[in-house]
């Protein structure tokens, strides 16, 4: 087999055997099919898709290119959610620690944000000592101690997706249905959870701009968990408008906090919920008390603070705050119709809250902080939104950014509902 | 700009600027854009194709990538003829001289073979002490003397195709009918020659297997030449059986020889006068005299002699004969309806006339020689072809080539006409 013939089958629309993806994948992953033969197959895949036993022999390969953990040592499910990612998406980190006191153990491996999506590493970084690497024990002990776990993938798992991952990166060949799905899902696999709830996020702020895209996206890795034995339910919702009311890493660690204190933006708690409830049913597990009650009475912070103990941070510790602020006002009284994810998003990174390269820093206090959502009511001159940032020269691109970001007008808009759909297995 | 916004907007089916062609072409010969990334966008064009405006672009950009050859000091017009490639394909060597007996000057710069089409070097090379590699006073000395010259393209020549050549040989990207014009017609362009005959194969042994695709080819190349002031014609010649009755180095040097020498097969003659015309008319020469006369009375013989030894040959020299010959037996009585050219090409490249790798050496001698054609009555058993190689274990594979090389019939096959049409500037 060669790699010649390989990407010549694809890009003449035929159906790539179990044999060449496992060859294709292998090889890769070995250095002996070489980068630029590999992305020229990504593009023809892009182009050309892949049909669903494709998609799952290729998600399959690359689950083999590395190790696959395995928690069947626990003595409860365990139970794993994925967003698609977006703006102020801080959900992860109220509903770790609520699942697990409803439950369920949480392994929840995590990554860095990239572009104007932000990464749970990130956030939670912004908590002083706490640790993003673990080993395979740590992890065990963490989850042991606290019921869930948030950390960093360790390099074993999926090797051929990281190294497939940095080269679509370059090379035009991120916005492939087969390919995300197959990415995302290779690794949930591997990371060997028994159920999964994926968030596939809808709207200018996520990944997917339309519904039916992300019905797809959703579908296609609904049937990945499946076929792999992974219980997976999936819901589509709204990234349309920023999720809560703040965005950066601290300070959506702050809005995070204040959920697990019983409190919170109505939309932060009506999803952690939802997913609670969705993660609770996958796994399993006839939930010692309901999510709502384990936000309201504590066990659901209590285990927040011993998850954050159990990887070395302060769950006392004040947060760092960004030097500066600058106050954004609502431009007419009225009904706020529209307030855009991404460019609320794109904001927020230009103040430091993300980063352009894998290699950049983030600033822990950048960041944005809504006083309005879509559906309330304004007055022309309030404070809108606040912009945090160390640097006062990224106050100029931010609020650029945010020129056509919003609209006041007489009646409510339309928005998309939180939640738009639920996708099971066929 | 950057190549991930180049490969996205022709990923995403749009028209590339030519400030966007010029970018990427500059940017991928000083190694600013990685091989992955123009693999993929090789990829994008191969499968979404680019109109004239985008082929013209990519075309003069890859000239502007390296040097121009001037032929304006001469004093006579220059004519260039290229073909696509095929077997038994030698029309080059008596072509050359033919010409420049006839008025014009032809600075022929040509290739090596690569698989189972010949390369007209590997055939030069069978003269002993014929040199290939000339400087560019060199060549202009060869041309004062000759009329014509048969040599080597420069590495200055369009280094950008060079390089993009070699990228598109390993990764599926050859088959793209935007990318193999715009090739060709760099180089050609590149060489400074003032009119231009294309000789496009189709057919099994060719590189266009139909009709319908070597005519977008033919009509691709000359818009470009018309467009870049190249009067440019291109004649669809067959190739489904071989051109003459030699395949293989020195056995296509001998065969081209008799051909200047007022014999040869009636095919590769007619071939060589229509090109030869073309070539004069697109030059825009009064023929001193016509090529079917230059062929009887000794003055193209004349000019091959001189070309020959101005590069360092010995035109009376012995030419190499391979140590083994076998003969292939007609099957059955009647007339011979096919004789493939790919299977003989096959077969030759199979017995030492070709090479697999660019760093291969090629074997002079070996071949096969053809006793019919097809239209030809054949009886049983008697000889069909002769193959000629150095080694004797090498004919078995090439039997196996030829398995289902040729039919015998009650009556004459249909095959293509020779020259299949002719494409000239709309």
């Amino acid at each position: 087999m060669d790699a010649i013939e390989v990407i010549r089958a694809k890009r003449d629309r035929g159906e790539l055997t179990t044999e060449q993806i496992d060859w294709v994948i292998g090889a890769y992953t070995r250095g002996d099919v070489a980068d630029e033969q590999m992305s020229a197959l990504a593009m023809a895949i892009l182009l050309n898709g892949m049909n669903r036993r494709e998609i799952a022999d290729w998600t399959q390969a690359m689950i083999r290119s590395g190790e696959r953990m395995d928690w069947s040592r626990l003595d409860r499910p365990t139970a794993d959610k994925h967003s698609t990612g977006g703006v102020g998406d801080k959900i992860t980190l109220p509903l770790a620690p609520l699942v697990a006191a409803c439950g369920a153990y949480v392994p929840q491996l995590s990554g860095r944000g990239l572009g104007h999506t932000g990464g749970t590493l990130d956030k939670m970084e912004a908590i002083p000592g706490w640790r993003a690497s673990l080993s395979n024990d740590e992890m065990l002990g963490v989850l042991r101690a606290a019921g869930a776990v948030v950390c960093a993938a360790g390099s074993g798992l999926a090797p051929a997706d990281k190294k497939l991952y940095a080269l679509r990166d370059v090379t035009g060949t991120v916005e492939s249905i087969p390919l995300i799905a197959s990415s995302i899902m290779s690794k949930k696999i591997a990371e060997g959870t028994g159920s999964l709830v994926l968030d596939v996020k809808v709207g200018s702020g996520a990944f997917m701009k339309n519904v039916p895209d992300a019905r797809e996206l959703a579908e296609t890795m609904v049937a990945l968990g499946t076929d792999a034995g992974v219980r997976t339910v999936a819901l589509l919702t709204a990234m349309d408008r920023p999720l809560g009311r703040a965005v950066g890493n601290a300070l959506e660690v702050e809005e995070s906090v204040e959920v697990l204190a019983g409190g919170g933006p109505a939309d932060v708690v009506e999803l952690t919920v939802r997913l609670a409830r969705e993660m609770l049913a996958a796994a399993g597990v006839s939930a010692s008390k309901d999510p709502e009650t384990a936000l309201k009475d504590g066990s659901a912070m209590d285990a927040w603070r011993r998850m954050i103990a159990a990887q070395g941070g302060d769950p006392d510790a004040l947060l760092p705050r960004a030097a500066e602020t600058m106050t954004v006002e609502a431009p007419a009284s009225g009904v706020l119709t529209r307030l855009d994810a991404y460019a609320v998003g794109l904001a927020a990174w230009r103040l430091g809250a993300g980063r352009a390269r894998k290699e950049d820093p983030v600033s822990a206090g950048a960041g944005v902080v809504l006083h309005a959502k879509p559906g309330d009511l304004v007055r022309a001159g309030q404070p809108l939104l606040t912009l945090h940032t160390d640097e006062t020269w990224r106050f100029d691109r931010a609020v650029e950014a945010l020129e056509d970001a919003c609209a006041v007008g007489e009646a409510s808009g339309e928005q998309l509902p939180l939640v738009i759909d639920r996708i099971t297995a066929a």
